[in-house]
């Protein structure tokens, strides 16, 4: 089976210069999901409460997306609020309300426990650590963590990064968690704690992606009109590991197509407030883009020997 | 003949976290011409005054740049003094005596009149418009500017802007001049005013170069070591317009190669202080370094049709 994604299905109150979402679909799971069932089969494992509406779920199901990991339970669903300022780059948070978050103990369907590839989005890493440790024998496993962690529970986080093939993070959390102000020697130095590979995410900036001895840049693809980057990092890493899992393909030319998958679904998911752009998405539209990503990108090489 | 700039000739006094330059060689014309130098004929209009030391200009005479554009007059050089945090991406200036560059009227020598390629490097736009006016028909000009012009002489800027082909421009600078925070809306907004390609200097995040109806996004180099970034900008602008005049390529895909030497240079010329990197700098190593770019940001397209 596809790919198995752990994080938070959450209501989302945004603003941005363009407008305000209130109480708007949100969530690190969520936008993974959504974004990877554009290449594979996903299956999901959250927590929401009482007050979730059934349209969200079945906006889910609609994209074919397995919620059967998803809990229910007595309680307010997470809670995130925020707002960016004109260059977009930073969410100030406003408010965070954990609400059934604080209770949540995943619990793999048995359907679950034989997935391929396994992510694990920015949640607890010692509920991350507890996925991990409930899915069999996966091809690959990647993470994503955020600031808060990196404060509060450097340790856990260590455990998962080590224990995981590819992890995806943010420029600045990669500089704080390793207190190198040099991204590349931070990069090293996260990959010397046990990963294959180290996708940074720069945000306008684009993606660099670190091996042992490589490195890949790619450019964020150059928008007029950008409305809301909230999750947009989460819908690059669904479009990064729902192509992988839809090629298999794990060596270095495949992976680096995957990251600009990611890239392109994340261009489109800003286009709008909440996953709007995704619902209207086509996948035309997606390889379309990925065309221009690869016109935006080229410059002839020079002849093998001059 | 080959490529005239004129711009400054300038002691700098620089403090990085990683140690201190006092009195340096430095100023656009120099690490421009300097990095030209290793591509093409460069000929260089500048001003410096009785305290400018016989030994820097032998260095640029070693790097076969003609210096009959060089005015020394009565009066101390140039003087900038700036200061760079942790993130070396934007200098502090703590201190700029103008000393003989308030007195300067370029004059150029005849032989410089019929240069094809004109840089006009950061300075005084009457001063860049004066310039230009004695260049007799060049195949292509380019300028550089700063926020300090933006701010004080914003018309002046505006005419010679509207004059050339290529704008070479900081990030924020093309944000401030255009009152856009969106880079791309800021980016047609400049394109409006007459020239042919905008380039977009990013520091660390490399170049993003625009035209009426395309965009290359282009990264920086990866380096583990950064020590100085001062002159980066005009050392870039220097591989960028050496290389076009060596080949005289002006289609998209000889600039687009421009674009990726000029970041070649200067991705070289920060892992020193002032211009020393450049004074053991050997062609064989830009090219190495070229090469590496074209690995850094490869990636398979799709099939022409799926």
């Amino acid at each position: 089976m596809g790919i198995v994604v752990v994080g938070t299905v959450a209501f989302d109150t945004v603003e941005t210069p363009f407008g305000r979402g209130e109480n708007v679909l949100g969530g690190s799971a969520t936008y993974f999901s959504t974004s990877a069932s554009f290449f594979t089969d996903v299956s999901l494992v959250a927590v929401v409460g009482e007050d979730f509406p059934d349209e969200h779920v079945q906006f889910l199901k609609s994209r074919d997306i397995n919620t059967d990991g998803l809990q229910r339970i007595q309680g307010k669903t997470f809670h995130w609020s925020g707002r960016y300022g004109y260059d977009l780059n930073e969410a100030q948070t406003l408010d965070t309300q954990l609400n059934v978050l604080t209770q949540f103990r995943p619990n793999l369907p048995e359907s679950y426990r034989d997935a391929d590839y396994l992510f694990l989005a920015n949640i607890d890493p010692d509920l991350q650590m507890e996925v991990l440790s409930q899915v069999r024998r996966p091809k690959m496993v990647a993470c994503d963590t955020m600031n808060f962690w990196i404060s509060s529970k450097p340790e856990a986080l260590r455990r998962v990064l080590q224990m995981v093939d590819i992890v995806v993070i943010n420029e600045g959390e990669a500089r704080q968690f390793t207190g190198e102000s040099n991204l590349v020697k931070a990069a090293r130095s996260i990959i010397s704690l046990g990963c294959k590979r180290l996708v940074v995410k720069r945000g306008e900036y684009g993606v660099l992606m670190f091996t042992a001895d490589s490195v890949f840049a790619a450019p964020a693809y150059p928008l007029e009109e950008v409305f809301d980057p909230t999750g947009a990092g989460d819908t690059f890493a669904g479009g990064f590991m729902g192509y992988l899992a839809s090629t298999g393909n794990l060596a270095d030319d495949g992976i680096r197509q995957a990251i600009i998958f990611g890239s392109v679904m994340a261009s489109f998911n800003v286009e709008d407030f909440s996953l709007n752009r995704m619902k209207f998405l086509e996948y035309r539209e997606i390889e379309s883009r990925f065309r221009r990503f690869k016109a935006l990108t080229h410059f002839q090489g020079l002849p093998e020997s001059i």
